[in-house]
């Protein structure tokens, strides 16, 4: 296993084109609304605004679309160091909901905290944004993927 | 802490009233097409149709849109046995994609393991069903949910 | 994926042999008091007593033994359905501490969930016991394992 | 809910009394040989040497003692957040276990990630050392702890 590189650097124009191919056949988050906002090496963004079709009982954003972003984001971060012929599954998360996701939208940060040949763990990051002010932590998680050879299927 | 109780039983009117009036209000349930399909006390199970709106990139249900109807049916199964002034949080959970969710939809089943006074801990499985054929598990999860008096906000 | 196979069934005296060498060579194990009571196919008890060596600050069994003892019964019920030249690793557990492990000893059982090819999913249950007394779930958990070769390292 | 405050002061020689004090009541950390090293508001850190008594069976140190002494690590940075008359129990750890942990000894790193009123939220890390080499990252967790207030109890 590696440690995660760098995630300052930009991500190859193969790599981004791969990961947004991906998502764009992903139904769930045209549905949802989300899309990418950044895809660097071992790190992915992804915002989801806040709307009455991914609302919970009392008006914010329910935990099951906090979830479902953080963990495609998660899945594409790991992507992002998988060779071109690979394809990642989620095994499992684990994500604590901190607190009501009050604001305008919400930004799931996924990243890779250790790469491995067939494992890779990753970390959840969900923050509440809104316009003119700050951002606050929503939830917080640990996801562990695969990754598939897809050429060998 | 009380052992959860017989899940045999029919819940009454009133929980199966309370139950189906919050999940009414939950504008992500209706945006997936997700709706309840029986209520217990201690246990809820929860359906979800296979479409486009819900798929990930392979066409298999997406395992946000799984996890999303596991942790409401978990929520629900708590809030069975919860007196009539109180809600409930999910404070986390953590959940095993087992296999792809291939089939025609999928049941959520949430099942209460331990009620006490503040904290529920219940368990999440998700079943992918194919008419003709039986069912498998593609998801099982561990949930931790919080208990809110309404009365007193 | 196979469904875990029926736990009523004794398993093989090979398989006992190699799960109890194994534990054998843990010395942790055997530095708690711990001690294997059971071994079916796809299951595995181990017993730990209370005393001193083990307890927290209030002289309960410490979640860190109650924890130590899950995880290695988890791991050696999936060892049970492995092929001979095969150990298995913890990839990642969750437990939930769910009272306080009052009682003269605990007991670990992990059962396996599903079992895969690579990786195989665990049930965790620990429960305190006490003479003349019933039985009280203590812990509920969910691991991931994986399966490694030791003939081709 | 608040953000965990900067982990660079030290705690007050009373947080740090108390959480010496919990922390020598607790049989198995003797036991093991675990000591503090470190208690900063929010933060504690834990060492534990490698040696036999606490080994798997492959000679490394035994997944449940790095649990262990995670898990303890997270209650006690939980604590040093606590008002003197509250108690922390663990609610719930999810850990990976990301490499062997090789080295003469391993430490392991409890961040308070949130602070509420009730629940505490912790990030949990564990290195394995060496003298003369780096550190290697061989678990990361995420931990959900409750204060309790015994001046009630």
């Amino acid at each position: 296993m590696t440690e995660a590189p760098d995630q300052q650097q930009e991500a190859s124009a193969e790599v981004r084109r791969r990961v947004q191919d991906s998502f764009d056949r992903q139904g769930l988050m045209a549905h949802l609304g989300a899309r990418i906002t950044g895809i660097t090496p071992g790190r992915v963004h992804i915002v989801l605004g806040a709307r009455e079709e991914v609302s919970q009982q009392h008006g914010y954003i329910h935990a099951g679309a906090t979830s479902a972003v953080a963990d495609t984001a998660g899945g594409y971060a790991a992507l992002t160091l998988f060779p071109d012929d690979c394809d990642v599954l989620t095994v499992e998360y684990k994500i604590n909901l901190l607190s009501p996701a009050v604001g305008d939208r919400i930004e799931a940060i996924g990243t890779v905290v250790k790469s491995g040949r067939t494992l890779t763990v990753c970390r959840l990051e969900v923050y509440a944004l809104r316009d003119g002010a700050g951002r606050t932590l929503v939830a917080h998680g640990q996801q562990t993927l695969i990754r598939v050879n897809t050429s060998a299927q």
